[in-house]
């Protein structure tokens, strides 16, 4: 089957998907749930293909642990789908209720999207994770994984897909909901696909977004970098500061969240400046600085490429800015619109703050790492997107749904309204 | 000054639009209004020039009517800017609010999207109402008119701008949050203008959309064709049913919410068919028939084109169906996902048809007509979207705004989760 093929064939499936009760979804969860446990032999057997081909390919350490799909990742898979069957379903749900004239009642319904295509590199966890999210929210998926892990992305789609289907009492999904490309050549066709995929799901290094997001015109939930900042004005806490400046860069470097540069107000820099240098040194931190900073710690000099490049490693940019208004503008300018946070003991500035910075997380005192969706208490993460439409920032199942318009009548019509001059009601309706 | 500086003009501007109260917004709107019924003069006499160089250059009559700014034009773009500084301000509303832990609060609160792309056709009354919508949003805004209106628009812009950002004291509006493109190649580099542009609205003909949807990354809000039906069930209330489709197909034919097909349940043919026919050739309607309509009605044949036709006519695509199954399938397959209404006397399988649809607005028992933002109650309308993300349908002030996360905390790490445990509470905070 081609992906063309495939994604017409999710298209078709998605029109039934969106008339599943939740009861169905949840008992589907369930039984891949058990499938996945009761075959995990075969999983492990696939993912040791994948590690031995690998490790032939000299593919580099860091990969070969994200390919990797052990115990711990079933169970933590397992674990995932558990909370997925506790979550409130977000389809069928009455956003908004009027009624326009005497029997004439409009109501804003929540629905699925349609087909989600999701293109993701190494960790085969993720094609567990985002399809039993797409099923839970009434959607069909178009999956294209990394070739690295096509044995272990095949036995996890295969048992998916007849744990999910077939069923004895005929309360399975509809043949197609799930679709596995294998192909390199796929991804680009599937980024074609926008008459049949409605909207786009990578997971994967920053390269591999952008590349996603500047070819194709179907919509994307996702982020490129993460150059987050922390900005401590001059009437900051220095302790809290340090504190949260060191949670941000180190608590795990290799994520979206974490802390790329740290600004500090001109007033704050001469106490705060050596106090937060030695704590970062301890935890390994290489610090680089601007012509300001130098004067009062010393450290590597900051060229303007640092003010735009995601680490996701043990080195930190900072620079002195002279007022609240230079901290701002640098981030807007520099930033990637992801988490910025200020540390600031007053509550006007701290909301001036969050007014001003164009991020999808503005945070007050606290580390940028808390920006995930299981901190937040969205209960799953689709994702974190940097998008300014549709959903930012931590997504959880609420992003995978759109809305219909149902407007139920009595034999209404236009010209009734127009032609006689009756005029509309519109008065909110009750729906809790 | 390029479109580019201008889309960086925007985009800065953008930043303090943000801030605005929604009584300097509403002060600006009125400002802009007192100056265009001040310089109306001035704008009547470049629309003079405007009409007068499209009668040289043999413009068609209708679109000659779409270019016209007269003082009923005036007035009713003067309605519109009233309606809009009542409407509540959509931004800065708490859309979700919880306790992460003690003295840790997520809120997530609407705000502008940011820089908004409009392209529009003839009509330069357009201008007025997409940019007053953008401000009251708290969105800056790119505007490219018809060369045809290219007097009046530019009359039109520098009256808005003038009376927006010029203020004695000084509760203006940030210079550079509107801002005009004139020449034809603007439209072709603004739709690259991804990093600058984050929504487009087209306001034209379908080809006009469509050419943008297919040519740009940045999001579009809106639709290109509206090819509606209207499903007669068996058991519908046959009186009611021709009602509703004289009113959709007729009541205004040159909009994309007019039915284009109409589809009748096989058992209810022989006695609607007839009916239906005379009341719509009284109208002036002519009626493409399926096979099966030609052995009961004498009209012209369908072809397979016509399924997929928006006539914006008093033409009338009619097909005889076997079941709900397959009248659903037909919508599905050859509609364009705008609006779509059921006749049956039967609530379940209107519910049915609601849910299986998969279209923007999915009536029962009323006229396609309805689907309008004024006729919804949303006070405004910023376009028809048949986008599967963001905003569907009607679009009112809502879809020009997005949210942010702010995450207000007294210190907390993520480190103190991690490493000794400690967990979040995950409370709702009441804000109503």
């Amino acid at each position: 089957m081609t992906i063309q093929e495939k994604a017409e064939r999710a298209k078709a499936a998605s029109l039934q998907m969106a008339t599943l009760s939740t009861r169905q979804k949840n008992e589907a969860l369930l039984r891949i749930k058990h499938t996945l446990n009761e075959e995990k032999n075969a999983v492990f057997e696939a993912n040791e293909k994948d590690l031995a081909a690998a490790e032939k390919n000299h593919v580099p350490a860091p990969l070969v642990g994200r390919l990797e799909f052990d115990g711990a990742k079933l169970t933590s898979a397992c674990e995932g789908i558990d909370a997925l069957v506790k979550l409130e379903d977000p389809t069928g749900k009455i956003l908004s209720a009027r009624e326009l004239d005497s029997g004439l009642n409009l109501y804003q319904v929540s629905c699925p999207i349609g087909v989600i295509g999701v293109i993701f590199e190494s960790r085969p966890d993720a094609l567990v994770q985002i399809s039993t999210l797409c099923l839970k929210s009434g959607n069909t998926v178009l999956l294209k994984g990394g070739t690295e892990a096509l044995e272990t992305n095949r036995i996890l789609f295969e048992l998916i897909e007849k744990a999910s289907t077939e069923d004895s009492d005929e309360s399975g999904l509809p043949d197609g909901w799930i679709n596995l490309a294998e192909t390199r050549s796929d991804v680009k066709e599937m980024l074609s696909l926008e008459r049949h995929v409605d909207l786009l799901v990578p997971r994967g290094s920053n390269e591999f977004v952008r590349y996603i997001m500047d070819n194709t015109n179907i919509p994307v939930l996702g982020h490129a970098d993460g150059i987050c900042h922390a900005y401590v004005h001059e009437d900051a806490d220095l302790d809290m500061a340090a504190r949260i400046v060191v949670d941000s860069k180190t608590q795990y470097v290799a994520v979206c969240n974490a802390l790329e540069t740290l600004l500090v107000h001109k007033n704050a820099v001469e106490s705060f400046l050596p106090v937060v240098k030695q704590k970062l040194e301890e935890k390994g931190v290489r610090l680089r600085g601007c012509e300001k900073t130098r004067s009062y710690i010393e450290v590597q000099a900051a060229n303007d490429k640092d003010w735009e490049t995601e680490y996701l490693d043990l080195i930190l940019s900072v620079k002195v800015v002279a007022d609240f208004e230079e901290a701002v503008s640098h981030i807007n300018t520099h930033g990637s619109h992801h988490t910025d946070v200020i540390i600031t003991g007053s509550g006007s500035v701290a909301r001036d703050f969050m007014m001003k910075v164009d991020s999808a997380n503005v945070f007050w005192n606290c580390s940028t790492r808390f920006s995930d969706g299981f901190r937040y208490g969205l209960g799953a993460e689709v994702g974190i997107s940097t998008s300014k439409i549709h959903a930012r920032g931590p997504v959880g199942l609420d992003g995978l749904v759109i809305y219909k318009w149902q407007l139920l009548g009595s034999g209404q019509i236009v010209a009734d309204y127009v032609d006689t001059g009756r005029s509309f009601t519109h008065k909110p309706i009750n729906h809790a």
